[in-house]
């Protein structure tokens, strides 16, 4: 799919912790303005991909918008860890011609409505006590709901002990390398107007003394819970450069699901050394550059600890070294590596990744509140389950 | 997409009302008789393609096969209409080199375990009171739910009703052609084992006694409830010339939506008037054949009244005549156009479609226990929302 398809046009609602407004309706205003931003009439939208958790339907799409003929639509599976994987598809339907204006959305009352992070949506299943509400839980859960562990914050906790474990880090360390992240993804937000957080500023100490979640994770180690939507709208590489000059081309995309590596709810996840090493290669390869070359990094972050974690799997620090990477030079405006320049989940809003394709968008325009200096190629990666990599025209 | 990829392999279990084993166990036991069929170790399988209200998960087929390396997931919403879509967007992904082994699959204990037809899982949602348990319904169940229109089986006797009134037909012209169809697939079904109706004589006398359960349609127009898998395992088409001679080719497949063509739920649904004709028109173009060409056809049959509605909608019988064929001709082995020879949701099983693309598959191989002579090119259309043409090598 190299270079076949572009994204052209981006929206977004305000982000706030409550809407007041459906979750169809701010979907809509989020998708009207990424198509005006694409100079695309809503008719002319043929395909579709959607998160599968996504209450906002295809058909909701074709008849608000006033789509003649759908003719591709799909969902992703797992929650957030679809959000790279939406961009791919898209990219990879416009590549073989399955549609030619594609678009993708994310639209959640994530804290008015339904608040993901609650345990009771974790509940174990089991046998063929299954309804279409639990059609994405991993049946690992039935083994460890019963002893309490029931929320995706709790099973991150693991992860970070279990990085902490395997790469000897002190308690002290991976507090000031979390920290690190939290704040420094927090003065991002500070200088971005739509983030949720632009006027709360965060320093070392203020992460020190929130409360504790789920050792080691902090109150300011999780991601914001919000209400609203974010869009983008995906053309043919063709159209794209008929359009504007600064469109977002699709240089590589994929999924990756691996033995011991379900999306969040599996505690036995052998992180870094079981990380779907052949997605990341094939991930770089397709888009012809090497992980030197990323001039900007949007890392999904439903907490702190996948910073470091998604540093290594996408080849952006040494493996085991990404915390020492942290504390040696952070993730901030000077760093090697840029992480979240819009403040990410943790200081932005939570709109389960596809905030972070709106930001790689802003940067491969230049117009990110935060922009790189001549940001080339910006990687969108979601723990290695979904990634992609934009470059410029 | 035109004969880049073959469905090399089908499985199914056993068909039952009762089949004491979860949807996982099921799924396994179609799915790895279609890998053997295929000659396909199940830890190559890199693409799987779900049905989105299956329970299970590729997370779980990961783990339970040995899957090294997935790396292309989607799901299809819209329950049914996803039957040929999940064929066709498994072509597509193997025809841009997205994956190399693609499962498909449906794996439901839809009797004794959640059963589709009934009226509780169609409450009307409004609002933000939406979960992922419903992130399929259509908005539309809020203004026809209060009101007692509640179940699929309400919606498609609206359809046959607005199908009598456009077409002019008395009651007793639909109940014969009705009647013709819900015979002819029993009869298919008599002649073929793995039907749930195998043993279960019908006659037009005997259709014509079953209890009304939505006027015009009986007891006997309605789709059994069945507990079972049914799955299909794709390749390329320069791996299934080295692996079999019987493969099925995908010629063309699609997807549809179209405003007031939602599926299922809109029982304003403008039925023949606006059928997805572009979405048919493609199908055909991209097979390089026309509706003469079709064998053999596959028709989704949630009800009796889809058989006729298909067959116009896919050009295999006049529009506002499909009715008048069926009197003149039947669906039998000697019509002009064999339909549902495995005795379709009707009679042989209710597995969402895809035991009617396992039946495509036997029909192209030679093997269906209602053998068309010389099946050459068999479609498979759910509704028109989703279609797919097998054809031989």
């Amino acid at each position: 799919m190299y270079r076949k398809a572009a994204i052209v046009g981006i929206g977004q609602t305000d982000y706030s912790t409550n809407s007041g407004r459906t979750d169809w309706q701010l979907a809509l205003q989020a998708v009207i303005p990424a198509l005006r931003d694409a100079q695309v009439d809503p008719s002319e939208v043929d395909g579709i991909i959607r998160y599968s958790y996504d209450a906002v339907t295809p058909a909701m799409l074709v008849r608000s918008l006033g789509i003649r003929d759908l003719r591709f639509f799909a969902d992703i599976p797992f929650g957030g860890t679809a959000s790279a994987a939406v961009v791919a598809q898209a990219a990879a339907a416009i590549a073989c011609g399955q549609a030619s204006v594609v678009l993708v959305y994310r639209s959640l009352n994530e804290r008015s409505g339904v608040r993901y992070g609650r345990a009771e949506r974790n509940i174990a299943v089991s046998g063929t006590d299954t309804t279409v509400a639990v059609t994405d839980r991993s049946p690992a859960g039935a083994f460890s709901g019963p002893y309490g562990l029931l929320s995706p914050g709790q099973v991150m906790a693991l992860w970070a002990h279990r990085y902490m474990y395997v790469n000897g880090l002190t308690e002290e360390e991976v507090t000031r390398t979390l920290g690190t992240v939290a704040v420094q993804q927090r003065q991002y937000a500070n200088r971005n107007p739509d983030a949720m957080m632009r006027d709360r500023l965060l320093d070392q100490e203020t992460y020190e003394a929130g409360r504790m979640i789920s050792t080691p994770l902090r109150l300011y180690d999780y991601c914001l819970e919000s209400d609203g939507a974010a869009a983008a709208v995906l053309v043919s590489a063709d159209r794209a450069r008929g359009t504007r000059s600064d469109a977002a081309y699709v240089l590589s995309g994929g999924q990756s699901l691996t033995r011991h590596a379900e999306p969040v709810t599996v505690y036995l996840r052998d992180l870094l050394e079981h990380a779907p090493d052949q997605a990341i290669s094939r991930l770089y390869e397709e888009a012809r550059i090497s992980p030197q070359d990323i001039s900007v990094a949007q890392l999904y972050d439903a907490t702190s600890i996948m910073v470091p974690m998604g540093l290594e799997m996408y080849g952006l620090a040494e493996k085991g070294c990404a915390w020492r990477h942290i504390l040696d030079h952070g993730i901030g405006p000077d760093s090697p590596v840029p992480v979240n320049t819009h403040g990410g989940h943790l200081s932005e809003a939570y709109v389960h990744g596809m905030n972070h394709v709106v930001e790689a968008v802003r940067q491969i325009r230049g117009t990110s509140p935060n922009q790189v200096a001549d940001a080339e190629h910006v990687l969108f990666g979601s723990g290695g389950s979904s990634s992609v990599i934009l470059g410029r025209g």
